[in-house]
């Protein structure tokens, strides 16, 4: 996973430093800005607006001294610092001015909006439509649903004051929807012929996390939330079972993400559900990231309040829901599964950019001949809808240019020479294979043979991507027989694979003694009677334990 | 443009009460539940969550009674009535539970997300990117730029509470974000190179507003605003300019809402902005709807947060930038645009459901003939990417149906009985031209012809929604030569249009005196000198003014 990054530089290079390959972009035009990972303590600690009136600060931005230069932490060196690097370096995301919030920037944005193209399209496909519900809850309403209040209570943000006035009841930013979903609810559906109702919203909500991280754990984050309402318990739960497989899909197929999907504990089911199913990723550091859930919600909330129908017998019945969310979080996953030290990999199905064109000359007369053949590459590649650009100012080397494109996780890189444009070809570099065994020489430009090559290379790398995190997955999973080997499991930073069937309390104490929770109960079990690795009785099931964001 | 609507029904009714065309469609389910008319006075003031405990309101919701309905009052009669009464029951939208706030139903969320699709293209092929700023704001940078704390700060909603604490700053939620876009800016902005920055960002925000009413003017609203900072003030006046023209097209191509352009007075200039430009469009209660907004903000916001550059010849300069949005008051421009007594009336390039099938049987053995056919022209229409909904359910007749598919606004409806069947044949029936007139017997059901009738058919209900909106406006608008003159005009609740070089303080009086506001001065000017209607000075333009909402 974490291949040593061999220099690509070696035919094009005009005016590289003999410095670390993986260098801070000039581009960037603030080369003293601090990167994430000087100031990622900052994250959680830095005060409102603080930032604005350091003098220190401002002295730099108003002086940018272009000689010197960033570069990204070695992945193998610390994990949090190189993703940190990736985050500022690749223009994902920025700090918002108030403690713990982020700026998503284009370059960021673009991998979300990927994200709810497929998913937008895969929800309305399984019958949902999507609305929009006020981000404003009355506090009362979040405390109706007992465990609902206990879990959520303490990351509120509140809002007191209104038109200059103290209001009468506080209102909840939405830490998410449930309770006002329900208040809605109420209100349309009668009978059971108003079932199923399925609804989505794509929105932000505010959770007053301590800890941060950029996209992982944000203070505001983006998400989509589904809400449904059924009229059976089993028409809830296998509403629950397919939104779970609509992730699952999504994170093999469009982000490469070998998922382990599976059940909660009773410990980790969300607050207010009867049941969570989850996705569980496996990042570079091979710390657990829950990158999608779906709860079914049984009657808890329907019974608090008091969301009932009229059934075909003409008895009154709560409702069965669900709920079940993706959010801006899953985009950290990408960069957390597929980056190395040369910066961010992105799979080609999400990749906001799928083909960079570097044009190269170094004669003035070279330069029309070379623009004008990129231009047309990038005619061809744009008629087959691949999402392709062009790099061709003349502020920076192809060198430069190689490095930053690579930084940026663009899967496929174009060069195009002046020897290319008398041949009619292109030279082809493949981002997740470094060095000249990525690099294809002689690939002719003409739209059929090059339209073809570049779709192959992508679906190439979109499998090779998943292939390397599976067996990356794959070799950081132990099976386990004892509460010792779990514990041997986990201080060497793995995941540990056993029977159990022991108590919450039982779980905790693995959690305090290691830092390991269970992430799931996979669906994918050994056949059998087992048994539980902490306590030697009957355990129907495995579990997978590990540390996890 | 509040044609009358005769009755289309003659054919298929099997029954239907001899009562007003426009009742509530019985499968609404929810007869007793109050259509927005009722409590459209408590859409302002009634308080939060309240409504959860009014027992009155429990017991109506728990028996039904189906025999009863609602109707929508007639547009004549009353306007917001008409207004709420559309709203609630082609299920736009729906009350929240706080004071002010509106849950957008999902077919008022699919028109939002018409627009989205059009505009985000739109904002792309001009050079924006998409990204996402926190809607957090400290309260410090509301008050840096003096214009804008004095037009925001009286209707703010802030957050004082995070995670169980007081916090030391009160956080702003988002009314608009220059500040903070700004505060941004000044840590990517370093030299020219960076510029144009040019972003949009899809939202919500939140203005405390008193006076509130569905769709027109919510405490939380959705929208998006674009952002962007330029090196000349040339660049940006240009941009707000493009800008403005994009929501012009957009008005006029998409929406068939023939707004007026043009510019703001200085009293109704945007808080913070040099020159605002806008879009007004005349409702059917001849109420000017403020549409769009573009702004030209000079270097006001980069004064006031040191956003500089270095130019090409080595000086640090402010930036000069715009902002611009559109909002969910969009789809209240459109339900009073285009909606008759019949209830909504949208036009077909936005329309969720552009067409719907009625299939029309009597006895058991011709229903499957007619659904077999409704699914063939269904897949036929699908595939040339029309919009299509079979509403083949056995709960309602077709009368019903019609009635139901008039009142939600779709502009096409195909009907097919066991003659057309026999035929080969559907019957097609124009939303905007009531009774026979609107309707055709004997269309081919074979792909290539009703494909493209259908299609013709669209696009001359999308012209003749503006030609008629077109004939509307100019209709109500009054040349005025005198105050007296525009007092008349006012009184009759037309738009008064006169040539203007008076104070702002006289501009103020005549809104005291006549409610009436200049709605702006319209790009599309006489030549010449006027006199000015209200001094006798000389005057270089004509202003529009308008009641408005």
């Amino acid at each position: 996973m974490v291949a040593l990054r061999l220099p690509s530089l070696t035919l094009f290079i005009v005016s590289v430093r003999s410095s670390p390959i993986f260098r801070r972009p000039h581009r960037l035009q603030i080369p003293l800005k601090r990167p994430f990972a000087s100031i990622s303590s900052d994250f959680s600690t830095q005060s409102t607006a603080k930032k604005e009136t350091r003098p220190e600060i401002e002295e730099r931005r108003q002086s940018p001294k272009p000689g010197q230069e960033g570069t990204i932490t070695p992945l193998s060196q610390d994990f949090n610092a190189w993703y940190l690097d990736v985050i500022a370096n690749a223009e994902l995301a920025d700090y918002g001015p108030v403690r713990g919030t982020m700026v998503i920037r284009p370059y960021g944005y673009a991998i979300w909006e990927a994200i709810q193209d497929y998913l937008n399209v895969k929800f309305k496909e399984t019958g949902h439509s999507n609305m929009y519900f006020p981000q404003f809850i009355p506090y009362s309403f979040i405390e109706k649903e007992a465990s609902h209040v206990e879990g959520f209570s303490p990351e509120l943000a509140l809002v007191t004051i209104g038109g200059g006035k103290e209001l009468e009841e506080k209102l909840v930013v939405r830490p998410t929807s449930e309770t006002i979903v329900n208040h809605m609810f109420t209100q349309w559906i009668h009978s059971y012929r108003d079932l199923p109702l399925m609804v989505n919203q794509w929105a932000n909500v505010t959770r007053w996390e301590m800890r941060t991280k950029p996209f992982v754990r944000t203070l505001e984050f983006l998400w989509q939330e589904g809400h449904t309402a059924h009229a059976t318990p089993e028409d809830a739960e296998n509403e629950a079972l397919q939104m779970i497989n609509v992730y699952k899909k999504f994170a093999y197929e469009e982000a490469a993400i070998p998922v382990i999907v599976g059940r909660k504990s009773r410990v980790e089911t969300f607050a207010g559900a009867s049941r969570t199913y989850t996705i569980e990723a496996m990042m570079g550091d091979r710390k657990a990231l829950q990158a999608g859930t779906s709860h079914n919600l049984g009657q808890n909330f329907s019974r608090a309040f008091g969301t009932q129908f009229t059934d075909e017998n003409g008895q009154r019945q709560h409702v069965w829901q669900t709920s079940w969310a993706i959010s801006t979080r899953f985009i950290g996953g990408i960069i957390m599964t597929h980056g190395d030290d040369a910066g961010l990999m992105l799979p080609p199905n999400l990749a906001p950019i799928q083909v960079v064109i570097v044009p190269i000359w170094k004669k003035a007369d070279e330069k029309t001949g070379v623009l004008n053949a990129a231009s047309f590459v990038e005619k061809v590649l744009k008629t087959a809808e691949i999402k392709v650009k062009v790099d061709g100012s003349d502020q920076k080397t192809p060198g430069w240019k190689f490095n930053f494109w690579e930084m940026k996780g663009v899967p496929l890189r174009i060069e195009i020479g002046p020897r290319d444009v008398s041949s009619g070809t292109v030279v082809i570099s493949r981002r997740d294979v470094p060095g000249k065994q990525g690099k294809v020489f002689g690939i002719s430009m003409e739209s059929p043979i090059l339209e073809t090559y570049v779709k192959e290379k992508l679906d190439e790398i979109q499998s090779s991507l998943l292939e390397r995190a599976i067996s990356y997955r794959d070799s950081n999973i132990v099976d386990v027989s004892s509460y010792d080997e779990l514990k041997v499991a986990i201080s060497q930073g793995k995941w540990a694979r056993g029977p159990w069937s022991a108590s919450d309390a039982e779980e905790l104490k693995v959690k305090e003694e290691t830092g390991a929770t269970i992430r799931c109960f996979p669906f994918e079990q050994p056949q059998g009677m087992k048994t539980c690795f902490m306590t030697g009785n009957a355990a129907e099931e495995i579990a997978i334990f590990a540390k996890s964001y």
